[in-house]
């Protein structure tokens, strides 16, 4: 077998077979594939696309190139939750332990990430003494006596997706639905997860900007998820404007706390709810989805969820106080608030650029190298939507520096007022589940 | 700028600039740019095309990303031509002294390379004490005196385009007509060529195995000409079988002989005077082609064409006895005639084929390293339309080794005879001006 007849045969639109795609994923893992040769191929796939067979078949050889989490050990069904990224998402925050808390194993593996706020990892460091530099079997002895874990990537896992997406970062291919596709769920399958909710953001601070692409994205997951064996289902949700009212690390925490607390922006514990209710039912928990709500929405109410936060962030060596005292989470120096120009109704939020504002504040990560300041960030007091009078606070900035002209003027720039009615976008767009 | 950029604005459809263009193969040349960025760029370029302006730009960036041969003091139009190659294709040892005896300086650079057969020097060198081996001056000087003169491919010409091609070979990214196009075009123009005729063969023994291709490989090439101010055309020939009837350096060196004799093969002889009332025209050595053609012709028949032979080959050190008498030229120890087995018709002589089992004789080379045989090779007796008795003679194989039943079985596999009227394939079908 030869890398140029494989190179050809997709450039020809022609399907691969599992034995030519192991040829090259194998091949390029241990560098016996040039990187020239591969990009050529990202190229062809980009332009040519691949078959449903193919994008599984990329996906299971990507899983199998390095370390498979074994979670055997842990009772039950496992699930996953994945987001494909948007801003002020707190999501797994709140989902972790409210899914626990109804009786469904979360054994959570985590990262921390560049982009517009820090990962999971660095939101919940922002709670004195919380770690998850634990091993293995500790992991697997929290799921299992408390539901709910959380530990750092640890171990070779899917080496070649790495080394796949290092090249299509730097070749213009990552843009491409199958090569997205493989790529997430090969990283959520060698975790271990039996099954997996997916929830695909859609709009100007989502990666797919266009719901059409955003449908492709989860219809090929689901797809993939599907063929080998693993339950999945996804979500289109909207990412036109943040997701809840917070963007930062302790400032996310806090809004879940509220959220656990029942308190929670109305999107965000909508969506929670939506998606917390697919993982119950995955899990076996509920036979519907109406069914897995009502445990949730108990849950919230009567304390439930917010308990097995505590025993979560207790048992990792977190200071449970927090979540009875959330002042004492870090605080930024300064809080500013921006007042509106004029009086009207918002109309437009542009979630990317908001997220872009708190990156400039030091909430997120530029390069892998970057310090986060985890007190810093943006809280938002209106919505699309929502209407407002000259002179009151759109938003309040947590802002470690004076020095923040620049990120007003950003902010102002991506946030329009207008006048006449406007109907806020919808939080779901649809459910993907083949 | 960013060769990221380039890469995904060439994958997204749009045009690139001069200037980037520029930065790319400079940049590539330098190995300032890495082999995986490129190649990525290519198979973009392969899905969405290069408009003509920017195949010119590509062109002239990859003449001047090395020397450039300067004929300027070659008294008037320096014509060239350039043949895509093919199978028992003679018409340079025929063009360059008929063209040079109507008075049309010819300052010829060339090749040895792969294929069937050797390259134009490998076949004149069956000319006992011919060589290339001349200084630049003494080239000029050769082509002022005599009209005509070949030297070998010397200096760093259109390095980007070797860089190039080496990667497009191991990346499927070969098949591309504006990179063909601009490869071709770079090499004549760096080459020094004020006009150009190109022979573009279509067909079964060709690159382009379709007319249509061919066409547009073509279309592209006169355009590029145009652009960068060289006055290009191209002819479209028939290359379903091979042209003329030797496939050999000394076997073709002999046809190329009785041509200038006024006795060589029809289509042959009919070509090569298309081409070079072209190249005459395109030098302001007659208005019209029937002008020029009237001329040529006039010198086939009054023996100026051979003198003008045996004037350049005496020039450079060639024994001129063998034009008078051509046995004197390399022969094979075994002429072994290969019979019809049925009676009947020929319609079809796949002409790579044939090459292939010219090159199996020894006549071409394989790999760099391959030792050419010049005496080796095939005389076809019969071409498509030609009737033919069972037992009657198809072919003479000029062999210099008895083990050649391979050689036999591949012959008869690529020739067919069939009953029924059979219409000769036309030569020429078509002439590309703009």
């Amino acid at each position: 077998m030869r890398m140029y007849d494989i190179i050809e045969k997709k450039r020809d639109g022609q399907e691969l077979t599992e034995t030519e795609i192991q040829f090259f994923i194998n091949g390029y893992t241990k560098d016996e594939i040039p990187d020239y040769q591969v990009s050529a191929l990202l190229m062809a796939i980009y332009f040519n696309d691949m078959t449903d067979g193919e994008r599984a078949s990329l996906t299971k050889v990507m899983v199998e190139s390095g370390d498979q989490i074994d979670l055997a050990q842990i009772e039950g069904v496992k699930v996953d939750k994945h987001s494909t990224g948007g801003v002020g998402d707190t999501t797994t925050l709140i989902l972790a332990p409210l899914v626990a808390s109804v009786g469904v194993p979360i054994a959570k593996m985590s990262g921390r990430g560049l982009g517009h706020t820090g990962g999971t990892i660095d939101k919940l460091e922002s709670i004195p003494g919380f770690h998850v530099e634990i091993t293995n079997d500790e992991f697997i002895e929290l799921v299992n006596k408390n539901k709910v874990a959380v530990i750092g990537q640890s171990g070779n896992l899917t080496p070649a997706d790495k080394k796949l997406y290092s090249l299509r970062d730097v070749t213009a291919t990552v843009n491409s639905i199958p090569l997205i596709a493989s790529s997430i769920m090969s990283k959520k399958i060698a975790a271990g997860a039996d099954a997996i909710v997916l929830d695909v953001k859609t709009g100007s601070g989502a990666f797919m900007k266009e719901l059409e692409d955003s449908e492709k994205l989860a219809s090929a997951m689901v797809s993939i998820g599907q063929q080998v064996g693993r339950n999945t289902i996804a979500i289109i949700s909207d990412m036109n404007q943040p997701l809840g009212f917070a963007i930062g690390n302790a400032l996310e925490v806090k809004e879940a706390i509220a959220t656990l607390q029942g308190n929670g922006p109305k999107d965000l514990t909508e969506l929670c709810l939506v998606l917390a209710s697919h993982m119950v039912v995955l899990a076996n928990q509920a036979t519907s989805t109406e069914e897995a709500r009502k445990k949730l929405e108990e849950n919230l109410k009567n304390g439930k969820a917010l308990e097995q936060f505590k025993l979560f962030l207790g048992s990792q060596g977190g200071d449970t106080s927090v979540v009875d005292q959330p002042d004492t989470l870090p605080q930024a120096s300064y809080q500013v608030e921006l007042p509106a120009k004029v009086s009207g109704t918002v109309s437009k939020i542009v979630a990317d650029e908001i997220g872009t504002a708190a990156m400039m504040l030091g909430a997120g990560r530029a390069t892998k190298e970057s310090e986060i300041d985890l007190a810093v960030g943006i809280v938002l007091h209106k919505k699309i939507g929502d209407d407002v009078k000259q002179g009151e606070a759109l938003l309040t900035i947590h802002a470690n520096s004076e020095a923040i002209d620049d990120v007003k003027e950003l902010l102002y720039q991506n946030i329009e007022i207008s006048t006449g009615k406007i109907e806020a976008p919808p939080l779901i767009y649809g459910t993907i589940t083949k």
